[in-house]
């Protein structure tokens, strides 16, 4: 099947730049120093591959996501970088997989994932983000309470997640450095092996910063937010919408609200210039000639929750042949 | 079960809030003189609640919307107020009941509606909105079109969202009057007996428009957005979200950008001021004391693509007890 023949609005992934950019994650984070992130994607089928390039450890953002990777096979090393204190889910996660770690941030999170079969943890630190994590000085207390509880304490993550929207490389870095030593400080007092940190606007500012491993998802398929703030990774997540009506001044096309997460902003397209969305619709002017049915490609602002809309990924190759079917599989919570 | 025992991020529906919601809006719009729209809750269980008020007639915008409501018996009158050149759809939609009509607004969606066992349509007409439709003057044209193809011309409809996003209810009555001009003046063109027009934020500003049904959607379960703005419905929606972090200037809840869309802004709570959200998070400074584990309850700003993230909404009475669950069955396209 040709890319024009999918129903729109339809998710396509572009294989030869997904491709790259995970050949120029893995170049500087092989392996296990990569700990991708699920929630960029919720997809086993795209896991799998970035499995078969070397990152077998994976960072999730819900149960469900850990359950179903679990499933799929892909528990090598399950993190969930988050907190549960559902006590049906954490039971769920302790029984899917013997490789799953959970975050702690809390006495009550420490003592439900104890009660509830949980054997490994990481301390969550808040290095600076206004969040989840637990103060860098407490971290030790909260360490040793974990292991008076008969868990596991692997080490430490901390997200540096306020560096992530900003365009300035200078200014990232310099929270990167004054998040890792926190993260580094709290490292002292809980011990272990692990120290998880980072994501995709950060990829390249972990050189000195002592971290273990690099949790970046967005890399993957990319979105145009971190496009315009200088990440290197290119665009390989369109959504491809119908075109359904040509009028004097705007066409509008079949994709809206329900395609593509409008929190960081309107998808953009070489097709126009986006004036709004609607639920089912995005109004555009044109920069070129447009007939009904035409097709539009968007770039999504932020992949995560546009993919959260989706049922599935069509896999294009660079003739936009589709050549595989990415299910969304790890939808929900 | 009780509201607090649900999973979360979790959908929930006040009973007695929506009865009232339906109850103020039948009082002006009984019986066919409303067509529910569809695209606002997504959920057959749901509209089996307006369709047992008097509401038989719906409004849907996708394709799945009509044959899953068809599906569940609920096509007494279908229309796709929404331009469709898909043939396997377009095929689809005239399987699945004797009674769709769908919008058509050129020559391409005629000639493809005809083709594809499509047999009553309306004229869908640009009364100021920048989306689909055809402009008035051409209304007439398009209809004898849609004849000469052995379509039936049940008439026109024509949405003045232009109208929706304006606090000032006289600034909207203005759009309203010319708007409605211009559907008028199609209609003499056109014929046909329906003039279908109008949505939540103009319910109450069509009395001697013209128009023979209303199309509103948003007013059975509301959102911020539409409340801010000054119409007469109340909040019947909620997300709840459960507190899994309490640090020293805010609190953290488990329901985020995959839980709640935003693009009419972020949420509201009484439990604070929402600072931002992120993927599968709250960060709010709370106006009250909170402990791990208690719960929040967040209203959306959009109702339509927030309700398409979830699986089901859950009917709460007033107190709080889970007495029907309501599955978003017609999500996707």
């Amino acid at each position: 099947m040709h890319r024009r023949e999918l129903p729109t609005p339809a998710l396509v992934v572009r294989r030869s730049t997904f491709d790259a950019n995970l050949a120029l994650m893995a170049r500087r984070w092989p392996d296990h120093s990569l700990r991708p992130h699920v929630k960029a994607h919720k997809s086993t089928a795209l896991a799998r591959q970035q499995a078969a390039i070397g990152h077998r450890a994976f960072t999730c953002a819900t149960p469900r996501e850990v359950i179903g990777m679990a499933t799929a096979g892909l528990d090598a090393d399950l993190l969930l970088a988050n907190e549960c204190i559902d006590p049906a889910r954490l039971s769920a996660m302790a029984r899917c997989s013997p490789n799953v770690t959970i975050a702690v941030d809390s006495d009550v999170t420490v003592a439900l994932a104890a009660r509830h079969g949980i054997t490994k943890v990481l301390i969550d630190v808040n290095v600076g983000l206004p969040r989840c994590g637990v103060a860098p000085a407490d971290a030790g207390r909260l360490a040793d309470l974990a292991r008076s509880h008969g868990l596991v304490v692997r080490g430490v993550m901390g997200y540096e997640g306020h560096a992530m929207g900003l365009a300035d490389a200078a200014e990232r870095r310099a929270i990167v450095e004054r998040s890792m030593d926190k993260l580094r400080a709290a490292h002292t007092l809980t011990g272990g092996d692990v120290i998880s940190a980072g994501g995709t606007m950060t990829w390249d500012l972990h050189h000195d910063s002592g971290i273990t491993e690099m949790q970046a998802g967005s890399y993957a398929l990319m979105d145009s937010f971190f496009a315009a703030h200088g990440a290197p990774f290119a665009s390989a997540l369109f959504a491809d919408a119908t075109v359904i009506n040509v009028s004097p001044h705007h066409i509008v096309c079949d994709a809206g609200l329900k395609a593509l997460a409008m929190d960081h902003g309107l998808p953009t397209t070489d097709a126009g210039e986006v004036w709004f969305l609607s639920d089912e619709h995005a109004t555009i002017k044109p920069t070129r000639a447009f007939t009904i049915g035409d097709r539009v490609s968007f770039i999504p602002s932020h992949v995560d929750p546009t993919v959260a809309y989706h049922r599935e990924m069509h896999v294009v190759d660079d003739q936009d042949n589709v050549i595989d079917v990415w299910p969304v599989d790890l939808r929900h919570w």
